[in-house]
């Protein structure tokens, strides 16, 4: 059943003053900052940020900066009126969405960089990227100012780099990571897999399903290496282009470097023109 | 007449509940950052700070991120207790004095860089300076989160990169910069002055007049490379090694572009070991 769509504010002192009255009834406030084109693994963002705070907040911004000059900016999925809807029925409280012209007006030269965690993996392929998120991250907290700040998994690497910053910059917002929403077949909810055929669509799954069989080898004792080189060879052999199938400390992110330490797998890859991502724990 | 010395605190939370203190009693809080090594130019910032709001706070923290390898940061002069009776005497109202390792704690990898104003000038010759002073100074905003935060126009480019930053993060502090503080015979108040031995210190004001003889140039009609080359053969010409002499915008520090610009002389030079930087608009 539908509830009353959330009310939208698009300024950061509009935000500030609505977080204000939140903050004045003694509630607690957690944000979920979303690209939009919401899809259940949002809502389940959006439930959770519920439960653990009094209050909920939903940023809608396409951040420009966090596309490189050939990726998929113009084209990306706005919803907004749909997502509105969705929102509507958790009861979300409130939705920021800035206009660009406000996130970065004109002279803004400003660039957050965090290494660490953001080193390989996306950054090989997408070298823009978490320099672009760091930053308008790091200004919708300052906007905001939660609590808490909730993160999808299904972004894993995006999540321990966020984790970092709000550590770093002493932000005081705690981030939570909430496991990936998946498909019946599998394949992970993305705000991308709208640009899919539906034979693509078919064929998606095969990503998830070729890191279940890595992270099976790996817990039988077999060599990370070896299991992700034939993850690799199963995703490319379903017709997909590899960006990586990777092996890596589940908290730092860094390389294995020996026994006992806790990983996770992780790939990227084309499906025609759209560009898919997933991980698992092993 | 001394007063009594300010309350010290360490941490960011100490920090926080003596501002909400302040705020709780309706005052405005201004934040004076330095790397401490007190002088009059400081103090002149901590006057003023008291003048525009109820209440002072200065930082002290030598910040190792914004010193090169080779630079000056294990010699930086360290002078806690006389910059506490300082303090007394304007009656400052609270120092916030972090230890490094709470600043840059185990894994930080957070580095916060401006474009735009930071192009150039000390860039050239210093290119770790400002993403140093950018990421310490958010984080000290982000900790104290005051009404105002003043510095000296004597770092005139890092004066300009921290209100870019402070715009461009959102941060909610107003930048104000304050007039340099001179020696009677024109050399710019600096903690590194201590360096100088008394024949260098007798040279040093050379970097002061020869801008001066550059800006009456310029006023003149003069070419402004003319009169920046010429001002950079007199510094020369006193022993000193010359970074750079120039003449820039005086808002964006851009190269000049055209007539009817305001225009800022900025100059950096080396005597034996010490290197100095001045700059005078004209």
């Amino acid at each position: 059943m539908a509830g009353t769509r959330p009310k939208v504010v698009e300024t950061a002192s509009q935000l500030r003053a609505a977080v204000r009255g939140f903050r004045g009834e003694g509630a607690k406030v957690a944000l979920v900052p979303t690209m939009g084109a919401l899809h259940a693994g949002h809502i389940a963002l959006v439930r959770r940020a519920r439960e653990i705070a009094g209050r909920s907040v939903v940023s809608i911004f396409v951040n420009p900066t966090q596309f490189g000059p050939t990726e998929d900016f113009s084209r990306y999925p706005r919803t907004f009126e749909a997502d509105l809807d969705k929102l509507a029925d958790v009861r979300a409280d409130l939705v920021y969405a800035p206009a660009a012209a406000d996130m970065y007006p004109q002279g803004f030269a400003t660039r957050i960089e965090v290494g660490g965690p953001s080193q390989g993996l996306e950054t090989d392929f997408r070298p823009h990227f978490f320099g672009g998120v760091a930053t308008v991250v790091a200004k919708l907290f300052i906007h905001c100012m939660p609590d808490y700040a909730l993160f999808g998994e299904k972004d894993y690497q995006q999540l321990k780099v966020v984790t970092r910053l709000s550590r770093d910059l002493d932000l005081g917002v705690q981030v939570v990571g909430m496991p990936t929403i998946r498909e019946a077949d599998g394949l992970a909810l993305s705000s991308r897999n709208a640009y899919l055929s539906p034979e693509e669509r078919a064929t998606a799954p095969v990503i998830h399903h070729a890191l279940n069989g890595a992270a099976e080898m790996i817990r039988a004792g077999g060599d990370p290496t070896i299991a992700t080189a034939q993850a690799s060879e199963r995703i490319a052999a379903a017709g997909l282009r590899v960006d990586y199938v990777a092996a890596r400390n589940a908290e730092t992110l860094a390389p294995l470097a020996g026994a006992d330490e806790p990983v996770r797998l992780l790939a990227a890859a084309w499906l025609g023109t759209t560009r898919l991502i997933d991980n698992i724990p092993v």
